[in-house]
């Protein structure tokens, strides 16, 4: 159902942007797993309004809350019920958005989909929706961590025009963390850092290329046919706020080699099998045959811009909007922890499932 | 399920391409409508190998028969099992690949997840699975088409690094159908054609792109949150055998505009709102916004070739192997109504989906 | 998934009997209902404990929240969080519950199917937990209600062997909430009463029958083949804590008759066809006919009792164990609402599957 | 979706009486299990009409057909495509049953659902239909019997008012099949075979009752909440046609209990937790405990007797019907091999899913 993700660990969110509260409840999260508040709320902190200079000042503890699952700090397999309440709301900021729709934003769909919307700070629709993700990815992360040491990384490699050189090695999370941009090659990340201000001087917006990769895990999640792994990451990220674009391994720039240049090799290393090359991106026949899964993701530019804007309003006549309300310069630098909670969310639920199916009985 | 697809239009495949046949049952066709074997019959013979000297020679008529959920020439609302024998078999072609795993293959991923594999052209893993889509897919066109006049028409943008020329209009299908590559410009067909029968005397294959727009789509298809429009498309088009890369509107060459560019106004046209550009690509929110939908799907070259690769068997030992077999050089002109299928295939789902939560009942 | 009841409007509830709170999630509530949290409360409190005194003492206001989905007294398509606070928590009743299995409760079989277990007030295993399911189910019954005019009256028809004359004519709800006990016949709910004071007495329990009559149904509701109405209302009646069967019309007792006496013959009546009996239940073939829906459900006595009773404990040693903490005599009065809320949520669900599936598209 | 059962061991089965075939696909049966069609065929012969003088005469083979999932006689984990032609096809008996409805059966609901049906033999909602459930379950006894020696029996206790002596121990498969009505005990089947013999000669039927037991299921199998096991053991029997009740362990007769009476106290034996009495019937918190599951189904009198019955035809008229075509006088017997199917897809189902989110990861 449409707000619910994932098979056997299955999250469902809830809330809208300046509702009481915003949640998550994630069923199927195996038991005896120890698990604290200070550890989502570790990951919270990594999406939270107000984190640095280049982001939205709106002032959110986004501070969380765990209703039920726990007991003396370890998972029972009952539901988990998390909540962050919205503190900073102040609606009046959005008045002139009840009247006019804001162009490529979801207020004209929401409108003529129900029949009526909660235009406050775009209601459901605002990205404030992805505090339960980021919440039920936290514990999706440990169980893979402690499982099988699968290590998940993303970073942005492209912010407007700005690209990052190639990567050398995979960086660790002290190295993307190290930049608000969460770029982690510096001299890169200084220069997204300064187009970030001057579009945000201009009342203007930039989008930009998020990375994911994925060490660790192991031969043979995913399914054939539908629910191939790479599927469903892409529906994962495709279900983010500003989200366009998703390819994996050689992706869109595969198609212009022929057979004989990407076609992955496969070689005896280490005692197993692994392939030369990675053009693959880490999935075969929609199963992951063990190198480094690799995808990006492409975020277009905030909506949100405070240039004056043509667009109609809630009666069918033409108007001109200009956006108050905090904002967004540009959402990339955010969207990492995001990127690598709906990662962890498809991962995890891929293991279940294969171990059901494959592991479990020996005939 | 790994091989189910859709909620309230529900189809599940099965069958493996040198097994006795293969198959699809829908689930939750409406009741009532007029159908014929011919009209699936069609659809299957665009996706048919031997069609054009640019595919594959395997000589398979595929030809449909239709088990149940027909009554008197209508659907009953029950489910409709169709079924394509395969008859031109050849196992003793595929005698190598039980031994060892062919580069860029599933072969590897299926024997690590499952223990063993059916061989014979890939078993499962072969693209002849899509037989079951593409006849699921033409009853999901045709209520579509009834229903709302809804036109899908996909078609070749790329092969190799063959781009063709911005398109003017939406191309009909018979511009499309013009050449075995589909491609409606006829200049860029057929230069594409020439690649791919030079690629073909190399031993060798090539990729490519294929576009689809939608037109005549109400506003109001898709979810908030997770099961948006755009991210079933991208799950649609990355459970496909061989694809990469999906992007929606402006996709990744959106990510270098700024907001104030990238944003689509909105405008009143024929009395009801529309956008004045549409890099949202048709949708806004995850919500169809009555625009065309437009959207991209990479292709990798075929991973069959005949030239001599590097590879492992299944014993963990280093070996080569050279293709033989009948293939495709470029499995994207086989692929347009398979696209089209799976579009059809969500559109008709968020359609009902969509129905049976906001138009049902009046408050 | 363990947690969620429902396809298109659908629940998932969360919490433990002494966790923090007690909630639920609705995903499908149709948009621009107009709804209230006096609405939610009224059917709260038709099963809060300390409502009379042949009931649990704990003391629960039950106050419900309405945190999400709601936008100026109306629903908004997006989901509905609600969520209850637990006030009255004794944890020090249940200090011998974390060591001792109770009999005929779940301990033991949480205890080995998780590891661990939540032990205090039976955790997730407790009643509370159906707070969130009439939480939900008051939206289901509005709806209904709004939509068709349709009726769901539950009662008791037995307490232990205290069993009801037959019906003559459906009870409104004013003469089932005339007794605490909930059975519409003024003299049997005297009797019933009586028995549960007296059982009570002597630190003993009694259990019940409920039947449950829903009127003003339309025809067509129930899926062919697995989700028949009797089959999904069978598994939600089989849900509730405590139940131990359940029958549709005829039920057991029409085992016993021929086919010809059993078989409802069909008559005209008011310009459409009716079954001139009922012993079908208002369903056939897994479909609404129209005729009155007529089900029981069967209701054990309840587990806890005052009197010491052998057992073992997590150590597996044999020992033995009188209930402490506050418990129902019989629990059958309090289920009555629940049993409505479980029925509203099938029945809605089907009305709008039925919809989605049959009465969308015309051809 | 309505033809579909089971989550991660999930049947989907289609095809009508006298269409061309009935068939199922099973998803998600685990690889590398060896399997013939000679282990289905078994199953679908004690269901098959024909098999002795009490049940219907008509002629199906119910030869079945493997199509997809298997390779070198061991299942591949991709789905199990089954089917069964149908071969002894005399629509023409049924052409009365074009216009008029017969009471008690489908027909009328079917009709008014999807505004058409297919009138021959009763379409979709003919017991053949059970045919892919039978064949599914056949595989789902398999893998339970490897797995865990679990061991699935189903009798008739009760034949109309006739009814079998209190069960000493459970009852060999051999000791089952000694009678062509199922029941155990040899003086009773001889007087239910007397009944049903009888009621055949005046053109009526009778119903029964069947019970279900399982030895040898580990503890833990159900989950909390909604997924009970006993919840969905409920809804597979009352998804069977002809049903009407349900029962676990003490089930109705249960209620005239005391608590006291009616719990089931623990004990230690052989080493483990086990109950002294079983009036649970195997399952406690909606988790099974280890003892044996128990439960009991109702199935009506046969609906299709060779009497004249009153009803009304597809244009409102009353008018008269007496059944032609060939029928069970008595559908019980061969249910048992339905029941004992259904309950192997749903243990099975619940072993898969409380592995996963169990026993997978160890913290």
């Amino acid at each position: 159902m449409p707000n619910s993700f994932g098979n056997l660990f299955r999250i469902t969110t809830w809330g809208e942007s300046h509702g009481a509260a915003i949640g998550v409840v994630v069923d199927g999260c195996p038991p005896n797993l120890p698990l604290t508040v200070e550890e989502i709320q570790a990951e919270l902190d990594r999406r939270r309004p107000g984190q640095s200079d280049i982001v939205t000042p709106r002032k959110e503890a986004d501070a969380v809350e765990i209703l039920s699952g726990l007991y003396e700090g370890r998972t029972t397999g009952t539901p988990i019920s998390m909540l962050v309440r919205n503190t900073d709301q102040r609606p009046a900021a959005y008045d002139e958005m009840v009247e006019k729709f804001r162009p490529s934003h979801a207020d004209y769909t929401y409108q003529a989909k129900f029949g009526l919307r909660d235009p406050r700070g775009g209601g459901r629709s605002s990205a404030r929706e992805t505090i339960g993700r980021v919440a039920a990815g936290a514990i999706a992360k440990k169980i893979l961590t402690l499982a099988g040491a699968v290590e998940i990384r993303a970073y942005l490699t492209r912010v407007h025009d700005i690209e990052m050189p190639a990567l050398v090695k995979l960086p660790t999370l002290a190295e993307v963390e190290a930049s608000p941009v969460r770029c982690p090659d510096t001299a890169t990340a200084e220069r997204m850092i300064t187009r970030i201000k001057e579009v945000r001087s201009q009342g203007d917006s930039v989008g930009g290329v998020i990375e994911c990769r994925v060490r660790g895990l192991p031969v043979g999640l995913g399914e054939p046919v539908f629910d191939r792994l790479e599927a469903d990451l892409a529906k994962a990220m495709l279900s983010l706020p500003a989200t366009k674009g998703f390819e994996v391994g050689s992706g869109f720039a595969g198609t212009v080699l022929r057979g004989s240049e990407h076609n992955d090799p496969f070689v005896m290393r280490d005692g197993r099998v692994h392939t030369k090359s990675n053009r693959s991106g880490g999935v075969q026949g929609g199963i992951s045959n063990g190198e480094e899964l690799v995808f990006r993701t492409a975020f277009k530019p905030t909506a949100t811009i405070l240039q004056s804007q043509k667009t109609v309003n809630v009666k069918g006549e033409e108007t001109e909007l200009a956006a108050r309300g905090r904002h967004d310069p540009c959402v990339v630098p955010r969207a990492v922890p995001i990127v690598e909670a709906m990662t962890a969310l498809v991962l995890l639920d891929h293991w279940m499932r294969h171990s059901a199916q494959n592991r479990l009985f020996t005939f």
